[in-house]
């Protein structure tokens, strides 16, 4: 019995993620996102973008195509609760999904499985992070629109190409549910990662630091999305 | 040695703090903050509100005279950190100062002094919350602008009066350092409860059930912030 | 592709969980620890006894037939980690086993996995809680040893007789891996409810108020360990 | 107006703390744990051990001069609090006190505070850690017995002599209460380390990996202690 997913917003791919964490914030965040905001137009390829909870309000209003998510939230309901993240506000504030259980900011399996029912509840998708192929499957029977795999058992063994860490994830979230998206992430620094992973048969991917911590983060970030395009067309047409 | 405070904000008292926890957010929020905009003006009475902070943004951008203080932050530099709210970003977002320690939201006393360094040094006054006297003293040593003090040692012994516990509270801290200012928060439901506590000494007071759960917020809000003005009046006059 | 599982320690049923929480310790644990000894030999009932961490070594150097769990450890490997639970250390202490998960110690989905395949690797058996049946599917992938199931959806729902709800968490849980062992606890007060549990099929049950707060402990423990044979050989002779 | 202290457990100074945190467990630890107690015996120095909870019973009962702490405790009263560790069943073990707030399992502010009355309240000593000068004054208001300090303030701004760190700790502390003992630690390698800190006019210091990744444990712990004897009598002899 594969458990009901949130189904109002369905992703495209191919897409991408672009996680500012706590580096961007503010001004300098809102020129990231402009830039995003075109580049998304431009080569036709969906971004999600996951700043800060004070951005969401601002960045939500002064972009058109970019699909806002929180970073994280908290799965009270709606009443105490002083410091949470309130799914309700999250949502009022324009973000169109969630983050959740980032490796940064773990979530108990608990609270995991309430949040992704409050995101259904209140109408925001999930994208939600697994660190390792078994956690993953584990995630798949809560239902989430889609499972970040970043599976510290795969990477760095030497022998496991990009393809086979692509299929092996992918394989095992869409056995559970074949609705549920995977992007792949796995240390993205430029274009050419970029071209590969989605080469190797993802529908996605994404990176913090890769554009982060770039020497020009908006060109950076456009020779990624532009990497996007190129390889999904590439497998794709 | 006493600790330097931030001192770039100094709130002239009475005040008054509101803090909607996880109640009030968007539309209905910004009601109220543009109803205690004008509250505040009329009265002559500085209101501190802490919103969600997906709402800090836009209540910084709509209203005057309101003080907007985050509900929480982590003492986190620029960076990773993905599920954190960064200093930086809540000042970016419009808010003028932060609330810490709230039992709801307790911090390491790591952490907590972390944060209060965090705070100043990006420009935020700090409330800090205590649940002991003895843990308001403590505080008071890490230089916040204000604590809120709710002894649950003297609260409910039925011998205390109100104007003992402010007495107690206010003497503990301003002790340690004078320049603390104190806001002691015990159950205010209505004006007369508002009333009580600034005429028995208090420089503020405020509330979260006493509002959030009245049937007109609106017009409880604006009984209160009168009854600030009144006592105080009766006080200092 | 299911988990392996620590295999070492298979549990015959039936058997009966006794959580004494943060309830008895010391010399009052060590009497109810002594009776339940004689109540495991004397009804042929598997007990596993979950008490607090500096009790383990005393209690397993003191009783016999005891399955002495520990109720929680953390997923961290041998060096720093002051503060923490070692695997390794609750097996030297004479430990067979560990709860993990339990709603009042809640793990990341991250830690849980982990200190399931800790456990596997020093040789403790895995008891872990679910709250939810979706969640005990979950749990199952990570394959525990024995699942103990609470599933509060179902709970409380009036509608919902005893032997549906052990139905519906055993199917869900060995559907998913047969070889995993189902404790279903619900408010277990009496020998007449821990009858109803094994009557309604389930292979074992247990308890923490039931026994920590009975008026004679001991009495009550012999009651309950004496229902689980008398239903056992009903349903199974 | 000074917080009352545990008065039950007075450490004759000079005394030295031994921190096996994960490292060390069951039959190792007990062999560490005889080495110290007889070096204990030996050099009239006063040796804390603060083992793995599990390890508490045995050690207190194979030993004789050592005083048992444990790493941590959590303030919960007699009662539900799964996963916890429980004062009564930390003192019923046979320890003398406990290790709080220590930078790997750091307490809330709150929790910190009702640890320490909760300590009191069974009989056990405290030795709490503090981050920074500022944290181990406000640690001092709460009436622990011992302050672990590790300034990082001070530690490895060159400018920093042995000395003045010492004394910049112990002043900041004592102004508060005199009777805290104060036990200055910062990387603590080998005896002329020791030898260093003593004859800078510390009471007490100790160490982790000085020993728990010594070439010869017991050896270099027997070449501490007997430092810790040497400088404390240059000192005060």
């Amino acid at each position: 019995m594969i458990i009901a997913m949130y189904e109002e917003l369905t992703i495209k791919p191919p897409f991408f993620e672009i996680g500012p964490k706590a580096f961007f914030y503010g001004e300098r965040m809102l020129k990231l996102a402009k830039a995003a905001d075109e580049a998304s137009a431009k080569y036709d390829v969906r971004i999600i973008l996951t700043p800060q909870p004070t951005d969401i309000y601002l960045l939500a209003k002064e972009t058109e195509n970019l699909l806002i998510f929180a970073q994280h939230m908290d799965p009270l309901p709606i009443g105490r609760g002083l410091g949470s993240i309130l799914p309700e506000a999250v949502k009022a504030a324009g973000a169109v999904g969630v983050m959740l259980n980032h490796a940064e900011k773990p979530m108990t399996m608990a609270d995991l499985y309430k949040a992704i029912r409050r995101a259904d509840e209140v109408g925001l998708a999930t994208i939600v992070c697994a660190d390792s192929i078994r956690e993953a499957e584990a995630i798949a029977l809560f239902g989430p629109n889609i499972i970040v795999a970043e599976p510290t058992e795969l990477i760095g063994t030497g022998q496991t190409s990009d393809e086979e860490y692509v299929r092996a994830t992918t394989w095992a979230i869409k056995r559970i549910n074949p609705d549920i998206q995977v992007l792949p992430a796995a240390g993205i620094k430029n274009g050419q990662d970029v071209y590969n992973v989605i080469k190797a048969g993802a529908e996605a991917t994404g990176t913090t630091s890769g554009i982060m911590k770039a020497e020009d983060p908006e060109a950076m970030m456009d020779e990624m999305i532009c990497a996007v395009r190129v390889a999904w067309d590439e497998v794709h047409c």
